[in-house]
Protein backbone atom coordinates (compact mmCIF):
# COMPACT_ATOMS: atom_id res chain seq x y z
CA UNK A 1 0.00 0.00 0.00
CA UNK A 2 1.04 3.48 -0.86
CA UNK A 3 2.27 5.29 2.03
CA UNK A 4 -0.01 8.44 2.33
CA UNK A 5 1.12 12.15 2.42
CA UNK A 6 0.21 12.37 6.75
CA UNK A 7 2.58 9.11 7.10
CA UNK A 8 5.43 10.81 5.27
CA UNK A 9 5.03 13.45 7.44
CA UNK A 10 5.38 11.79 10.49
CA UNK A 11 7.73 9.30 9.22
CA UNK A 12 9.69 12.40 8.95
CA UNK A 13 9.41 14.00 12.12
CA UNK A 14 10.09 10.55 14.10
CA UNK A 15 13.27 10.35 11.80
CA UNK A 16 14.57 14.02 13.14
CA UNK A 17 14.16 13.04 16.28
CA UNK A 18 17.95 12.04 15.99
CA UNK A 19 18.77 15.59 15.85
CA UNK A 20 19.07 14.93 19.51
CA UNK A 21 21.71 13.04 19.59
CA UNK A 22 24.08 15.22 17.02
CA UNK A 23 26.59 16.52 19.34
CA UNK A 24 28.00 20.09 18.84
CA UNK A 25 30.89 21.42 20.15
CA UNK A 26 29.01 23.94 21.95
CA UNK A 27 28.77 23.08 25.69
CA UNK A 28 26.08 24.47 27.85
CA UNK A 29 26.19 27.11 30.09
CA UNK A 30 26.47 24.83 33.23
CA UNK A 31 29.64 23.09 31.14
CA UNK A 32 27.85 19.75 32.27
CA UNK A 33 27.96 18.12 29.02
CA UNK A 34 28.01 19.02 24.78
CA UNK A 35 24.96 20.57 23.13
CA UNK A 36 22.89 19.15 20.37
CA UNK A 37 21.25 20.58 17.53
CA UNK A 38 17.85 20.15 18.65
CA UNK A 39 18.90 22.19 21.86
CA UNK A 40 20.70 24.78 19.65
CA UNK A 41 18.02 24.59 17.05
CA UNK A 42 15.39 25.52 20.16
CA UNK A 43 17.91 28.21 21.84
CA UNK A 44 18.45 29.59 18.47
CA UNK A 45 14.54 30.40 17.40
CA UNK A 46 14.00 31.70 20.55
CA UNK A 47 17.20 34.34 20.34
CA UNK A 48 16.02 35.45 17.14
CA UNK A 49 12.19 35.72 18.31
CA UNK A 50 13.86 37.92 21.36
CA UNK A 51 16.38 40.05 19.44
CA UNK A 52 13.84 40.47 16.36
CA UNK A 53 13.89 44.45 17.32
CA UNK A 54 17.79 44.54 16.55
CA UNK A 55 17.30 43.42 12.58
CA UNK A 56 15.85 45.28 10.38
CA UNK A 57 11.81 44.80 10.34
CA UNK A 58 11.05 46.17 7.46
CA UNK A 59 12.70 43.85 5.72
CA UNK A 60 12.70 40.84 7.77
CA UNK A 61 9.83 37.80 8.41
CA UNK A 62 10.80 36.78 11.62
CA UNK A 63 7.98 34.02 10.95
CA UNK A 64 10.60 33.03 8.24
CA UNK A 65 13.66 33.04 10.32
CA UNK A 66 11.79 30.80 13.16
CA UNK A 67 11.29 28.32 10.65
CA UNK A 68 14.82 28.92 8.93
CA UNK A 69 16.19 28.05 12.53
CA UNK A 70 13.68 24.61 13.24
CA UNK A 71 15.40 23.30 10.01
CA UNK A 72 18.81 24.75 9.28
CA UNK A 73 20.29 21.91 10.66
CA UNK A 74 17.99 19.19 10.03
CA UNK A 75 20.43 17.32 7.18
CA UNK A 76 22.84 17.06 10.07
CA UNK A 77 20.83 13.70 10.97
CA UNK A 78 22.53 12.35 7.92
CA UNK A 79 25.68 14.42 7.42
CA UNK A 80 26.62 14.79 10.86
CA UNK A 81 28.09 18.40 12.40
CA UNK A 82 30.48 19.81 11.14
CA UNK A 83 32.97 22.08 13.63
CA UNK A 84 32.91 25.75 12.27
CA UNK A 85 36.68 25.90 12.56
CA UNK A 86 37.40 22.65 10.97
CA UNK A 87 39.10 23.25 7.58
CA UNK A 88 39.29 19.82 6.61
CA UNK A 89 35.96 18.77 7.64
CA UNK A 90 34.37 22.19 5.63
CA UNK A 91 36.25 21.16 2.34
CA UNK A 92 34.14 18.49 1.54
CA UNK A 93 30.77 19.79 3.72
CA UNK A 94 28.73 20.67 0.92
CA UNK A 95 28.45 17.55 -0.57
CA UNK A 96 27.92 15.56 2.51
CA UNK A 97 24.73 17.97 3.12
CA UNK A 98 23.55 17.79 -0.16
CA UNK A 99 23.47 14.00 -0.15
CA UNK A 100 21.78 14.25 3.09
CA UNK A 101 19.51 16.59 2.23
CA UNK A 102 18.34 14.91 -1.23
CA UNK A 103 17.61 11.81 1.71
CA UNK A 104 15.94 13.42 4.26
CA UNK A 105 13.98 16.09 2.63
CA UNK A 106 12.98 13.11 0.10
CA UNK A 107 10.80 11.31 2.89
CA UNK A 108 8.26 13.88 3.06
CA UNK A 109 5.64 14.89 -0.28
CA UNK A 110 7.33 16.04 -3.05
CA UNK A 111 5.94 20.18 -2.49
CA UNK A 112 6.49 20.10 1.39
CA UNK A 113 10.02 18.04 0.63
CA UNK A 114 10.74 20.69 -1.41
CA UNK A 115 9.89 24.00 0.57
CA UNK A 116 12.22 22.77 3.21
CA UNK A 117 14.49 22.43 1.17
CA UNK A 118 14.32 26.02 -0.30
CA UNK A 119 14.46 27.40 2.87
CA UNK A 120 17.22 25.68 4.16
CA UNK A 121 19.59 26.31 1.06
CA UNK A 122 18.14 30.40 1.41
CA UNK A 123 19.60 29.92 4.69
CA UNK A 124 22.74 28.68 3.66
CA UNK A 125 23.54 31.18 1.03
CA UNK A 126 23.11 34.12 3.45
CA UNK A 127 22.20 36.16 0.79
CA UNK A 128 18.18 37.44 1.72
CA UNK A 129 17.46 39.43 4.83
CA UNK A 130 15.84 36.68 6.49
CA UNK A 131 19.04 34.49 5.86
CA UNK A 132 21.31 37.09 7.06
CA UNK A 133 19.62 37.54 10.21
CA UNK A 134 19.29 34.15 10.66
CA UNK A 135 22.98 33.57 10.29
CA UNK A 136 23.81 35.94 12.63
CA UNK A 137 21.75 34.57 15.07
CA UNK A 138 23.09 31.11 14.63
CA UNK A 139 26.37 32.48 15.24
CA UNK A 140 25.45 34.47 18.08
CA UNK A 141 24.30 31.38 20.62
CA UNK A 142 27.24 28.99 20.06
CA UNK A 143 29.53 32.69 20.96
CA UNK A 144 27.35 33.86 24.06
CA UNK A 145 27.48 30.20 25.08
CA UNK A 146 31.44 29.83 24.66
CA UNK A 147 32.25 33.07 26.47
CA UNK A 148 29.72 31.10 29.23
CA UNK A 149 32.14 28.39 29.39
CA UNK A 150 35.45 30.09 29.38
CA UNK A 151 35.49 29.51 25.87
CA UNK A 152 35.75 26.18 25.51
CA UNK A 153 35.57 25.79 21.78
CA UNK A 154 38.41 27.73 21.04
CA UNK A 155 40.87 25.83 22.68
CA UNK A 156 40.20 22.62 21.12
CA UNK A 157 41.61 23.90 17.82
CA UNK A 158 43.71 26.73 17.46
CA UNK A 159 41.05 29.06 17.17
CA UNK A 160 41.80 32.97 17.00
CA UNK A 161 40.55 35.89 17.30
CA UNK A 162 40.71 36.74 13.61
CA UNK A 163 38.83 33.42 13.03
CA UNK A 164 35.72 34.01 15.39
CA UNK A 165 35.58 37.56 13.61
CA UNK A 166 35.33 36.38 10.20
CA UNK A 167 32.94 33.78 11.24
CA UNK A 168 30.67 36.46 13.25
CA UNK A 169 31.11 39.07 10.49
CA UNK A 170 26.91 38.69 9.06
CA UNK A 171 26.46 39.91 12.20
CA UNK A 172 27.81 43.41 11.42
CA UNK A 173 25.77 43.97 8.33
CA UNK A 174 22.54 42.17 9.86
CA UNK A 175 22.05 43.33 13.51
CA UNK A 176 24.31 46.10 14.20
CA UNK A 177 23.72 46.32 17.09
CA UNK A 178 24.48 42.99 18.37
CA UNK A 179 28.31 43.25 16.65
CA UNK A 180 28.55 45.72 19.58
CA UNK A 181 28.04 42.08 22.05
CA UNK A 182 30.41 40.34 19.83
CA UNK A 183 33.46 42.58 20.03
CA UNK A 184 32.64 42.84 23.41
CA UNK A 185 32.52 39.39 24.04
CA UNK A 186 36.07 38.43 21.47
CA UNK A 187 37.54 41.55 23.34
CA UNK A 188 37.35 40.04 26.97
CA UNK A 189 38.13 36.70 25.66
CA UNK A 190 41.29 37.75 24.68
CA UNK A 191 42.09 39.63 27.65
CA UNK A 192 40.58 36.98 29.97
CA UNK A 193 43.10 34.43 27.84
CA UNK A 194 40.47 32.57 26.61
CA UNK A 195 41.14 32.78 22.90
CA UNK A 196 44.23 34.03 21.27
CA UNK A 197 44.22 37.70 19.93
CA UNK B 1 25.14 51.50 36.42
CA UNK B 2 21.29 50.00 35.29
CA UNK B 3 20.91 46.92 32.91
CA UNK B 4 20.56 48.14 29.66
CA UNK B 5 17.51 46.51 27.53
CA UNK B 6 20.19 44.25 25.87
CA UNK B 7 21.64 43.08 29.33
CA UNK B 8 18.40 41.99 29.95
CA UNK B 9 17.43 40.50 27.11
CA UNK B 10 20.70 38.55 27.07
CA UNK B 11 20.90 37.28 31.10
CA UNK B 12 17.38 35.98 29.83
CA UNK B 13 18.84 34.13 27.28
CA UNK B 14 21.87 32.61 29.23
CA UNK B 15 19.37 31.96 31.83
CA UNK B 16 16.95 29.88 29.90
CA UNK B 17 20.02 27.74 29.00
CA UNK B 18 18.56 25.29 31.69
CA UNK B 19 15.91 24.22 29.51
CA UNK B 20 18.58 22.02 27.84
CA UNK B 21 18.52 20.44 31.85
CA UNK B 22 14.69 20.09 32.45
CA UNK B 23 13.58 16.15 31.95
CA UNK B 24 10.60 15.06 30.66
CA UNK B 25 9.20 11.52 30.94
CA UNK B 26 9.46 10.83 27.13
CA UNK B 27 12.13 9.14 25.93
CA UNK B 28 14.01 9.79 23.00
CA UNK B 29 12.88 7.31 20.12
CA UNK B 30 16.11 5.51 20.35
CA UNK B 31 15.20 5.14 24.14
CA UNK B 32 19.24 6.15 24.61
CA UNK B 33 17.69 8.54 27.70
CA UNK B 34 14.85 11.51 28.66
CA UNK B 35 14.17 14.17 26.19
CA UNK B 36 14.30 17.28 27.64
CA UNK B 37 12.74 20.49 27.25
CA UNK B 38 14.71 22.52 25.01
CA UNK B 39 14.23 19.35 23.18
CA UNK B 40 10.44 18.71 23.06
CA UNK B 41 10.12 22.39 22.26
CA UNK B 42 12.16 22.03 19.03
CA UNK B 43 10.36 19.38 18.38
CA UNK B 44 6.64 20.52 18.95
CA UNK B 45 7.24 23.74 16.98
CA UNK B 46 9.23 22.06 13.53
CA UNK B 47 5.71 19.33 13.94
CA UNK B 48 3.54 22.40 14.38
CA UNK B 49 5.47 23.37 11.37
CA UNK B 50 5.29 20.26 9.27
CA UNK B 51 1.57 19.53 9.94
CA UNK B 52 0.11 23.03 9.75
CA UNK B 53 -2.28 21.66 7.08
CA UNK B 54 -4.58 20.38 9.46
CA UNK B 55 -4.96 23.08 11.55
CA UNK B 56 -7.82 25.21 10.44
CA UNK B 57 -5.73 28.20 8.59
CA UNK B 58 -8.23 30.37 8.28
CA UNK B 59 -8.64 31.03 12.26
CA UNK B 60 -4.66 29.67 12.88
CA UNK B 61 -1.54 31.99 12.72
CA UNK B 62 1.67 29.38 12.25
CA UNK B 63 3.96 32.32 13.49
CA UNK B 64 2.56 32.53 16.73
CA UNK B 65 1.96 28.97 17.31
CA UNK B 66 5.53 28.73 16.79
CA UNK B 67 6.22 31.23 18.97
CA UNK B 68 4.14 29.46 21.88
CA UNK B 69 6.08 26.61 21.39
CA UNK B 70 9.78 28.26 21.96
CA UNK B 71 8.01 29.97 25.35
CA UNK B 72 5.25 27.36 26.38
CA UNK B 73 7.61 25.46 28.61
CA UNK B 74 10.23 28.00 29.90
CA UNK B 75 9.10 28.61 33.02
CA UNK B 76 9.80 25.40 34.02
CA UNK B 77 13.58 26.21 34.17
CA UNK B 78 11.98 27.63 37.60
CA UNK B 79 8.94 25.40 38.31
CA UNK B 80 10.33 21.81 37.07
CA UNK B 81 8.41 19.61 34.83
CA UNK B 82 5.22 18.62 36.38
CA UNK B 83 4.45 14.72 34.52
CA UNK B 84 0.98 15.31 32.80
CA UNK B 85 -0.68 12.42 34.73
CA UNK B 86 0.92 13.28 38.36
CA UNK B 87 -2.25 13.77 39.71
CA UNK B 88 -0.61 14.90 43.50
CA UNK B 89 1.84 17.60 41.56
CA UNK B 90 -0.64 18.78 38.92
CA UNK B 91 -2.41 19.94 42.69
CA UNK B 92 0.05 22.86 43.21
CA UNK B 93 1.10 23.17 39.68
CA UNK B 94 -0.95 26.25 39.03
CA UNK B 95 0.67 28.54 41.67
CA UNK B 96 4.75 27.31 41.13
CA UNK B 97 4.12 28.27 37.46
CA UNK B 98 2.74 31.86 38.41
CA UNK B 99 5.73 32.49 40.48
CA UNK B 100 7.97 30.93 38.44
CA UNK B 101 6.31 33.26 35.27
CA UNK B 102 6.98 36.48 37.36
CA UNK B 103 10.29 35.05 38.12
CA UNK B 104 11.78 34.77 34.60
CA UNK B 105 9.74 37.24 32.37
CA UNK B 106 10.60 39.67 35.06
CA UNK B 107 13.84 39.35 33.93
CA UNK B 108 13.21 40.61 30.33
CA UNK B 109 12.74 44.65 29.79
CA UNK B 110 8.57 45.16 31.05
CA UNK B 111 7.01 45.07 27.60
CA UNK B 112 8.53 41.72 26.42
CA UNK B 113 8.15 40.22 29.51
CA UNK B 114 4.57 40.91 29.75
CA UNK B 115 4.72 39.70 26.00
CA UNK B 116 5.90 36.37 26.39
CA UNK B 117 3.73 36.38 29.80
CA UNK B 118 0.49 36.60 27.61
CA UNK B 119 1.83 34.17 25.26
CA UNK B 120 2.49 31.47 27.79
CA UNK B 121 -1.14 32.25 29.66
CA UNK B 122 -3.18 32.22 25.98
CA UNK B 123 -1.21 28.84 25.38
CA UNK B 124 -2.37 27.38 28.67
CA UNK B 125 -5.97 28.21 28.89
CA UNK B 126 -6.25 26.57 25.71
CA UNK B 127 -9.11 29.09 24.32
CA UNK B 128 -7.80 30.87 20.97
CA UNK B 129 -7.68 28.83 17.83
CA UNK B 130 -3.38 29.27 17.95
CA UNK B 131 -3.52 28.22 21.45
CA UNK B 132 -5.64 25.02 20.95
CA UNK B 133 -3.40 23.67 17.54
CA UNK B 134 -0.56 24.33 19.75
CA UNK B 135 -1.83 22.04 22.71
CA UNK B 136 -2.71 19.89 20.33
CA UNK B 137 0.78 19.29 18.83
CA UNK B 138 2.09 19.62 22.16
CA UNK B 139 0.47 16.63 23.27
CA UNK B 140 0.89 15.04 19.75
CA UNK B 141 4.43 14.72 20.25
CA UNK B 142 4.95 12.85 23.23
CA UNK B 143 2.25 10.30 22.14
CA UNK B 144 4.35 9.79 19.21
CA UNK B 145 7.38 9.55 21.21
CA UNK B 146 5.76 7.05 24.06
CA UNK B 147 4.48 4.42 21.06
CA UNK B 148 8.07 4.81 19.15
CA UNK B 149 9.52 3.70 22.98
CA UNK B 150 6.76 0.86 23.42
CA UNK B 151 4.75 3.29 25.88
CA UNK B 152 7.90 4.03 28.37
CA UNK B 153 5.54 6.47 30.27
CA UNK B 154 2.29 4.97 30.12
CA UNK B 155 3.92 2.11 32.23
CA UNK B 156 5.51 4.12 35.17
CA UNK B 157 2.26 5.32 36.86
CA UNK B 158 -0.95 3.65 36.04
CA UNK B 159 -2.23 5.58 32.91
CA UNK B 160 -4.96 4.39 31.15
CA UNK B 161 -6.20 4.65 27.60
CA UNK B 162 -9.16 6.62 28.90
CA UNK B 163 -6.34 9.33 30.24
CA UNK B 164 -4.38 9.42 27.53
CA UNK B 165 -7.81 9.92 25.42
CA UNK B 166 -8.87 12.83 27.82
CA UNK B 167 -5.17 14.19 27.65
CA UNK B 168 -5.14 14.37 24.01
CA UNK B 169 -8.98 15.40 23.53
CA UNK B 170 -7.99 18.71 21.94
CA UNK B 171 -6.31 17.43 18.59
CA UNK B 172 -10.31 16.15 18.02
CA UNK B 173 -11.33 19.39 18.07
CA UNK B 174 -7.96 21.61 16.67
CA UNK B 175 -6.83 18.95 14.54
CA UNK B 176 -9.77 15.89 13.50
CA UNK B 177 -7.10 14.74 10.96
CA UNK B 178 -4.57 14.20 13.57
CA UNK B 179 -7.37 12.19 15.88
CA UNK B 180 -7.15 9.57 13.71
CA UNK B 181 -3.44 9.32 14.46
CA UNK B 182 -4.05 9.26 18.34
CA UNK B 183 -7.16 6.63 18.09
CA UNK B 184 -4.80 4.02 15.98
CA UNK B 185 -1.51 4.71 18.40
CA UNK B 186 -4.01 4.07 21.72
CA UNK B 187 -5.87 1.49 19.93
CA UNK B 188 -2.71 -0.39 18.80
CA UNK B 189 -0.78 0.26 22.18
CA UNK B 190 -3.56 -1.20 23.98
CA UNK B 191 -3.36 -4.21 21.61
CA UNK B 192 0.43 -4.71 22.15
CA UNK B 193 -0.42 -4.46 25.75
CA UNK B 194 1.71 -0.95 26.19
CA UNK B 195 -1.46 0.49 27.38
CA UNK B 196 -4.37 -0.71 29.84
CA UNK B 197 -6.98 -0.20 28.24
Amino acid sequence: MEESRLQKQLRFLVEVDQMKNILRRTLLVDKSRRENDAEHSWHFALMAMILSEYADLSRVDLSRVLRMALVHDLIEVYAGDTFAYDKKGNEDKEERERKAADELFGILPEDQGRELRTLWEEFDAMETPDAQYAASIDRLQPLINNYMTQGHTWHIGVVTSKDVYARAAIIEKAAPELWKVVEFIIEDSIQKGWLKP
